[in-house]
């Protein structure tokens, strides 16, 4: 079982309703003797947080994890870490008129129907808030894998589409990203997509989005088939954040218009260096990481909280109407950035620790 | 750890390779006192069995199943239900002339720089053969679930893409699959796909496909968020099938290019019953059922073993080309149809077993 | 992989090192809509807590427990419960005279060699301070399994023996128990055991202690043969306690002693009752719970920080000598009580949950 | 879950009933590379294999495994390897007489409460028989652990009590072991043993025995606290063979008896070596490997099958009498030595390969 645990030999449980004291997490099968601090997750929690941009929730978050263990002197100590993050702008209030109602697209009705019991308070459990702790786990999976790989391991995502508009991905650059309101690697398109995204907000709806997640620097061999192949448990741990719907690996769905001949990866030698011609397999053969790149993507569907208002039941099964007020990102997708890169650092990681149990 | 297992609760343990004596596969933790026989698991193995027409590979298995443990008297005693298949055809000789290369597209190369050995016949344990076995697993969870859900159950599958070629699915009819020699479900297209798929064949390439799978009748409140939620499991069973390269639930990537208007699913109420409108959702919410039909589709990327030359190296690191003889499906995706729905049926009885024990 | 998790559809994680900020454990898997308060765990933590008599050690924590999440409205939500304890009383001071020797008996030695890096104080995360979280969880998994079976459930354990000191069974009293500073069944033997222990603390010395646990009220059926057998998970959890190193199950290694005829209980039915004419068991028969009481009793050694000097090594290899001044229990095994009644009860919630799921 | 299947990194799953075909395991997550041959697993077989003497079950089974899967020539290739032995002299008839009887201190009594149905010949899947499989498994683990650790590294088991007789375990020699029919490691008691068990056996009844498991060469840091603590995973391991009741770590019960001063282990240093002055720990602490021997000893019940009468119930719950024929050990615990070496052999690989993944 694994109900709120993830992963296998690197694996974090976390816990927390969007609206109670705190959420966190606890991580545990770090390995021992890797220098971390709080600042060397802290970076990535603010990549995360909401209420920097005016298109992002305006819930005002400062996000400051606390390690409560598992850290002696600056390094872990191969026991569990254990991280806290306090809630602070939690307006229940805000909820109180939705309460008995279910939001379409959202959980609650099926959570309702499940457990006999509903947090309607900002969603409880089912709210994107516990993917905070996520980005947590993911930023010390992040720095152990720079330990035992090096500087040459990279994990990085991008929003490369916003609703109806795409991005050119030949313009890819890892700098733009970081200072891109969107995560977008195409500055040609920022523009535009501002004054999209702006339009979507004001007609009281919201939109989708699409984000890549490059992997790069990764050791052959990380996968375990048949049941953990790599790529299996990248998409597992992708669907599993907050809203997302689809997950390709390399060329994905599209590889369905490819022929054979032109989707299987031709191998090269020049040298020492063994290479492929191209990379529609997304770095991952037969479950297993090829070095090349590994390239994922998700899509991430129109947040489902919006002003307009939606044909709904109440909880005594009554039809009635609900419009969400709250403060909600019109694009859930952007700030799904660092969680999917998060996940994939956590996946790698596992993925690491497993081959070298048993392949090396 | 679950390296060959598959499943929590419901589990099956897979072994074998394609030309090794047998392949065959342990199912663990199904309930007791099910009638189940051999015929109700053969008439599936049928199903996805090669050798059948002129579009799927030419080797002659009959693919019987061997049950050698775990049913008493005609009924399923609580114990493993261990399962033999053993390989009749399996001409390694084919194999011989490649057994120094790497095929593109292929895990040959992975494999062997993972173990440091491989067995190239037929791609030993990387082989689609080792599928048999899921299709085995898979008729035991359907046996179990139609005895504790009812008539109202039921799974199907179909390829609604094959290469470039779409189909309408609004014309989808279960009986038209059960006949169709593409499983499709629309039969105004036939003709054009069956030319279309030898043009394929004739060219010496291949073609990738898109399977959907439906799953009606299903109860509310199967899925366990966060980390066992209902569509990462499902989405995780599809991918760890081989070739699979991407997988949407319900509207899936197409979710991005709708507006949080059109895509959150309205619930409305008549009478007794409780509706949605729509199923943009794929009848999964916050990673639980809600009680509408499951959709859930992924594509089969383009057979890799084609007859063209294609550039590769060989076990030395050298430069070389290599054309797979052997005997290859030009469109590997058809026959992933059975074995997609042999994944959602354990899918679905490994949580309703969960949802069972913790919520009922 | 389950490092710092127990459990498999009932789990929970704990954390913390003994002086750190705080310890804490997060519940996952525990059903929803169960009535739970702050107030049902703190019962148990105050039972097992330090300082309360000059039988144990005399660190003072007060062991307040707070929750941080998976309860709304005074009842369980079905999401993980997360608790925290802050450490008060820790003394790191005292820990410095041997924070570079190990001490014999404890896992200063091991966890030095096996992680490389060692948090002294108090132990670190060996420390017994670990099992606060452990009654945390047990106690919620009591409340559940009240809830679920009833009123005729009940799991309790005593000491039945204190180093050489044997006591009579057949007088066992649970109210005795209740009141008694030893958690001795049998009230006759108080003042002799008191005068032992008093007499062991003051040699600089210390004594083990035989702790059995008793469950009643339980159905049958519970246990999954073979490899999570009742009594196999039983024995784990108890032999997972600190200090512990031998465990039995109903007549245990004196079943040796017994022939097949003394040995096997017999069967017998009066009116609608069926009943066993004795225990040896200890109500469990092929790893199933056979509906008689179950019965499981643990040794804990002797506290292995003493006054007396002792002979060992220094992280340099050098030999040296050690006496350890701190605050310890003369017989650490008197706390354990509380202890092997909380794995107790998370044994049982796992597999009645389990059960629940296969065979109901 | 892991109702049949044991272990983490090192898994084996087991299926197969007393009196069905046959029985098997399926070994995942064996390292590759590893030389492997049927005689290898056929040497270990023949220790446990029943018919061998007047001592033991006179079934006549020569325990044949064939290999399935995994290996290509003749070396592991890091995928799952499936094992089968047929069932040959599985003579059902024997069991028609008590088909509708719950023979005393078995689990006919419990599975069939808790499956609801009961495979009634030979015990069905609680059928000691399922234990061959085990040896099967740790002989596997054992050559895998020999090519990773070296000619140091040893796991032998003995018979050191026989229902009332014990032995001189200072007497032991590991080559006595290996020709004494009762796995005796201490010849000077031989004689006394035979006489006394051919009486047990004459009078109608059976007896039980302890096993003492010693394992040498294990190297420092294996074991993962909290709950995978080598200790615990030993035990769990032990608790799981047929009939056991009790197990020790090192002095385990015993140690109640000893001080603290006695107890604790004093550690020197001498040259480069580091050594203990004792092993009441049994070679773990804090549950992690020392470096010392570890030893383990567990208890068997005497044997529940007699030709004596046994008050017991039928399956309508009508009081009735049962006597077993049958071909029964008048001592089930002494064919448990090499089960016993089994499982520590899996356990100890298991926790090698976890440790290589998180510490080295």
């Amino acid at each position: 079982m694994s109900f709120n645990t993830f992963g296998k030999m690197f694996r974090f449980t976390t816990w927390g309703e969007s609206h109670g004291p705190a959420i966190g997490c606890v991580v545990d099968g770090c390995p021992p003797n890797i220098a971390l601090s709080q600042k060397d997750i802290q970076k990535d929690m603010n990549r995360r947080r909401p209420g920097k941009s005016k298109f992002t929730s305006q819930r005002k978050e400062s996000d400051e994890v606390e390690i409560l263990s598992g850290i002696f002197q600056g390094k872990t100590t191969g026991t569990p870490i254990s991280m806290i993050i306090y809630n602070e702008d939690a307006k229940s209030r805000d909820y109180e008129t939705i309460k008995d109602k279910f939001r379409p697209g959202h959980a609650d009705y099926t959570y309702f129907k499940k457990y006999g019991i509903r947090d309607y308070r900002g969603g409880g459990r089912q709210s994107a808030r516990e993917t905070a702790s996520r980005v947590a786990a993911g930023a010390i999976a992040k720095k152990v894998l720079q330990n035992k790989i090096g500087k040459k391991f990279k994990v990085i995502g991008a929003v490369i589409q916003l609703g109806l508009l795409g991005c050119n991905i030949k313009n890819w650059k890892d700098k733009e990203i970081q200072k891109n309101s969107f995560f977008c690697p195409d500055k040609s398109v920022t523009k535009l997509w501002e004054k999209y995204l702006l339009g979507v907000r004001k007609s009281g709806s919201s939109c989708g989005a699409i984000i890549e997640i490059r992997a790069s620097g990764i050791p052959i061999g990380l996968g375990a088939p048949i049941y953990s192949k790599l790529d299996a448990d990248i998409t597992a741990a992708l669907m599993s954040i907050n809203a997302v719907k689809g997950v390709n690996i390399g060329s994905g769905m599209y590889s369905a218009l490819l022929s054979g001949l032109e989707n299987s990866d031709e191998i090269r030698q020049k040298g020492k260096k063994i290479f492929f011609k191209s990379n529609n397999a997304g770095g991952i053969l037969g479950g297993i990481s090829s070095g090349q790149d590994i390239i994922a993507s998700f899509v991430v569907k129109p947040t489902s909280s919006i002003l307009l208002s939606r044909k709904t039941i109440n909880k005594k099964g009554k039809n009635t109407e609900i419009s969400v007020k709250g403060r909600h990102d019109p694009c859930v997708g952007i700030r799904a950035v660092p969680i999917g890169e998060a996940m994939m650092n956590c996946v790698l990681l596992d993925h690491y620790l497993m081959n070298k149990a048993q392949c090396k």
